[in-house]
């Protein structure tokens, strides 16, 4: 097909529509309000269609209880091909982040649903935050894509040059290839937060280059809910202005608006591209360790901006999704914990409600951390331990008490996991022995389910001025990401020695304060956090009076650990069926002065019950950190640190921890 | 597990031993004399053991049939624990780049030959090209896999810092984990490149630090295989001296020296890690285009090597190994073929001597290019499609002249597909209707088989200066990596402006000549190199005298392409049975001067016999390439250039192509 410069250049709009599983529901409410509904009215009414819209799967449900009207307009474009719908993994997962069968089984669920609900056959895959690997080619084939969204720094990344990417391409694994669109990065920050004029010049340069394809396609909630942008984009009449724009090239057969099935068809493939690992340029950054992240930033600051975007900047990368899983301890035991129960819910048959439960504990947005909170949004943390423990007491409904070894975390290093129809809990041998997971499923909550506080790369100590007012953009709304950079403090929040968790235990000095303790300026005089513990026995219990040949009743089971290394700590944990934690503590009373104190942190992300024996100074406080969110800066209580402290030269002590 | 101090580092010491799939015997031989025996006889009278070794499956093959004692001495070796063993894919094949079922084959026979010839249950994979992608770590668990070596480059590319790599990790895809090993850069530019002394100082700062891992592994062959090595390593001294060092060290209780294995099982785990798709430096380097190669190499040069190693270097990246099947086409073809059949294979129920023949044409060396000539072999090439021959012919014993319309090469244009018992053949109506492929399975040969001459990065003229002369490295012999720097040309080899393929159709103006046709300097008045024909329609044909009804015994096909712009070029092909190809062409003689010429360009890899109607001026000259092997600069005649030209004023020619 020859195309010449008398064509138009297609213009591909991709919407994708998302809120996390079990968001507040005024948060659903407002974006339809500020965001789901007017767009696509607007967008009815100027006639800037066809365009292609994702909605997520939490968000599908909510509009299903909530606003089935706004269904039936999308049910409505779709039928009369003004909308094309889009797949993904229905719970809005990081598709490699899963294995095989469980990303076959979210993109399936949301085939059909937009079969059920629309009589649509979607083909297109939205490719959750972008994070391919090139392994993902051939599973999104066999789950019957037919082409996905990525980024062109996808492509950059490959050592494509970035104005070769205006055409569909083809990728492949194992021989299994699908067609894949390059989302242009000038035209994700144009919209909506520069003038119209910037888009129309760059789309009529394009075009007098011969390109045949602009791609547009990123977060609807950029159109009224971001901050700024609902005033901006309806109000100060951005839409408008852009759609009508839009219309006039159209109408001058200078582009022409198309879905992106419509684009596949009509255009020629760019060819072969493969690309590595890799998701749009902030994530990448975002997954680098606090410092490497700052060696980028400063490698970036000293090429300066035009040297990156248009010399050298494709070779400058960060890390890749994956990697949160490593930088957060707290992603990574979600993560693992939802793999263990997937498998184990194939291995019992796979009941239907417990996998929609898993389904919905792989929701993404709180495996990581970049602009929007994620893993800093407890209450959505709260969401995926809820969903997990909804899943086990489906898996577990009429189990005793009973516990394995295995590395449960797959970090190399062994764990116990206890477990029985009412609780499962994990015991970190190689973590000082500390008690790193503690579900209940009564209330459906881990007790353990708190947050480590550690440095951002944005905690910086600046005089408090804000760099948002100096961007000297000198038009448009700022974005998020010109936001991003006020966030300055006069002073560093506290910054955690060791990972959280209950049962963390040290030797403090006499002169420890808990205001010390609180601000993580303390010194230990010992400390077993990072102590590989081994275990010494298990002990399975029966209720006083009944027979062990009694089957399947145990009552408690009782671990025991202990300190290889010369200071000579064991600890002793008894848990009973219905998640009662019992923690016996017997130190060597004679390697520390007399006057030290002997103390264990317990970090509850729950309510719970701490009864200390015999009688010790307990010492509270809240779990406090501060992270980036769209807001600016969100200041968030991660749960109670409690810690109990006995005289070092008793050499024992116990903790009763339950359910309140 | 406590290490302090006062622990011996383990290093552990790891060969790589492969030659490609129908190398030279006498390069097999001379390797088995310089480096494979040298190494291993000294190794063992100096104590310097246990080794751990990969012998790669064509060199196994080879040693099977020219020097069994030498795998007897491996497995005496083996038996005693001084020698462990690891997988690989058995033909050497880039794992990521095969299907799951083709990779877990691969790694199977492996396992089946070192347990067959050695009695040995191998549980590590040496990673070739140490080519990683994040999904490999399900596939190599499923075939067996406990551990694998990568580079520490993986794991900087992810984010850890450079110093923390002292340990085994974990790593995980799909819930399925096994241990990595990150090899050690330092080591391996060290070893044997400088004096002894540096490793013995490098590893007495790592124990000082209070590491526990020091890990070496790579190519045997620089211990006498590469340039300089043979007199520097063995007669010089430098293998001696550094095992007695080694000796000594381990002897003051510095150093452990051990296998894999013994340091898995000895050493803590360093944790999870996940590992982006990467290779070693210099291989993400090699896999960027030439122009990204090149603002790479600035790069590089403006922000200093002390920058770059220490500092942001990380941060830093090329491309990943697949994208040479983007850079070279060549490659693209052999890899695509190799995939076609591969999946025909198993729809025909697998023979076994079809999916050997599969096994090693996807054996890695020819299908990339960077010091050591690779896809440049044209030896090695001609192996590829030998064996991609035998196995096709395998596979289409009884088959009659048949066609099918297909996206072979899967880059999103469709292509025609040939083939009898005798050949098979690819026409790509995409560009230009060009014959891409033409294998004679007598022979088992394809006459396609050939390289457009292509600019590399390290094509530079410069003033007969040989770099490699001021490196000004004060000891030691220089490395490969020095003395790739020192290529440059007095003038550019040519380049060519089209893909080579047979039938390339050209309108060449009157002065035109070979000499300018050669050079690559000439401009053509039109080229259908790139022009997208449509097939006009396919036709099987009987011989004269017989019934259509007469099944199975098709004697022609006949093929019509057309080009559908302006310039009306019609092509036929009528393949035979046996391979020979007739071709047609009809052109728009008055859309051209009388004098200018219509041409054909048919480069051939093979012997062929090129036949014209009505009579023809041709043009022949042997297409040269200049490329990079561990020699320094190759000059490579890669196959010969034919052109058949006619007056444009004709309209019509004809050439027939076949085995000579």
């Amino acid at each position: 097909m020859n195309q010449t410069d008398s064509k138009p250049v297609y213009l591909t709009f991709g919407l994708h529509a998302h809120q996390p599983v079990g968001n507040f529901d005024h948060v659903f409410q407002e974006h339809l309000q500020d965001v789901y509904l007017p767009f696509l009215t607007r967008a009815v009414e100027r006639g800037f269609l066809p365009l292609t819209l994702h909605l997520s799967g939490p968000l599908l449900d909510w509009l299903e209880g909530h606003a089935p009207d706004y269904l039936d307009l999308v049910g409505r474009l779709a039928a009369e091909g003004q909308l094309e719908l889009l797949l993904a993994g229905y719970y809005e997962p990081i598709l490699p982040s899963l294995s095989r069968e469980d990303c076959l089984e979210q993109i399936g669920w949301m085939r059909d649903a937009l079969r059920s609900r629309f009589g649509v056959e979607a083909k297109g895959c939205w490719l959750t935050e972008r994070v391919w690997e090139p392994g993902l080619a051939g599973d999104l084939v066999d789950a019957g894509v037919e082409y996905v969204l990525v980024d062109d720094r996808h492509f950059i990344a490959a050592g494509f040059p970035g104005d070769q990417l205006h055409q569909p391409f083809r990728t492949e694994a194992g021989g299994k290839s699908l067609s894949v669109f390059p989302i242009d990065e000038k035209l994700r920050y144009f919209i909506p937060f520069h003038p119209t004029s910037d888009t129309v010049t760059y789309l009529r340069t394009l075009r007098s280059q011969g390109k045949y394809l602009a791609v547009a396609a990123d977060d609807i909630e950029k159109f009224g809910g971001w901050p700024g942008t609902r005033k901006w984009v309806y109000e100060e009449g951005w839409l408008d202005e852009f759609m009508a724009a839009m219309s006039e090239m159209e109408d001058a057969g200078e582009i022409r608006i198309a879905t992106f099935s419509q684009a596949l068809a009509a255009l020629d493939s760019g060819g072969l591209a493969y690309l590595p690992s890799a998701s749009y340029r902030e994530m990448e950054e975002w997954a680098l360790p606090t410092p490497a992240f700052r060696k980028l930033d400063h490698l970036k600051k000293s090429l300066g901006e035009d040297e990156l975007f248009r010399g050298d900047g494709p070779l400058i990368r960060g890390s890749h999704w994956r990697n949160f899983l490593v930088k957060y301890p707290e992603s990574n035991r979600m993560h693992k914990k939802m793999m263990a129960l997937s498998s184990l819910c194939r291995d019992r048959g796979n009941p239907e409600d417990a996998r929609r439960a898993l389904g919905r504990a792989q929701c993404n947005d709180v495996y990581w951390h970049g602009v929007f909170g994620g893993l800093y949004l407890r209450h959505l943390r709260d969401q995926i331990w809820h969903n997990l423990a909804q899943a086990e007491e489906l898996l577990r409904t009429d189990e005793g008490l009973a516990w394995q070894r295995l590395d449960l975390d797959l970090d190399g290093r062994e764990e116990l996991w206890i477990h029985s129809h009412a609780f499962s809990a994990l015991v970190s041998p190689a973590r000082g022995g500390s008690l790193e997971e503690l579900t209940l499923f009564g209330p459906r909550v881990n007790l353990a389910n708190t947050l480590t506080r550690r440095k951002e790369p944005y905690h910086e100590v600046r005089d408090m001025e804000r760099a948002g007012d100096s961007t000297g953009e000198d038009s448009g709304t700022p974005s998020i990401h010109e936001i991003e950079e006020g966030l300055f403090f006069s002073e560093l929040p506290p910054e955690d020695g060791d990972e959280r968790a209950i049962f963390v235990d040290r030797i403090l000095p006499e002169d420890a304060t808990v205001e010390g303790f609180r601000e993580g300026s303390f010194e230990a005089l010992y400390s077993w956090a990072g102590a590989a513990f081994e275990m010494i026995g298990a002990e399975v219990g029966q209720p006083a009076g009944t027979e062990a040949s009694e089957k399947n009743t145990p009552s408690w089971i009782e671990v025991s650990l202990g300190d290889t290394g010369g200071m000579g700590l064991k600890k002793r944990y008894r848990f009973e069926a219905d998640g009662t934690v019992e923690a016996y503590f017997e130190w060597n009373a004679e390697a520390f002065s007399a006057e030290a104190r002997f103390s264990t942190e317990i970090s509850l992300g729950g309510d719970a019950e701490v009864l200390a024996v015999p009688d010790a100074e307990i010492w509270r406080f809240p779990i406090s950190t501060y992270s980036k969110s769209e807001r600016g800066l969100d200041e968030t209580v991660q749960g109670e640190s409690v810690t109990v402290l006995w005289p070092a030269g008793q050499g024992w002590g116990r903790v009763r921890l339950s359910r309140k």
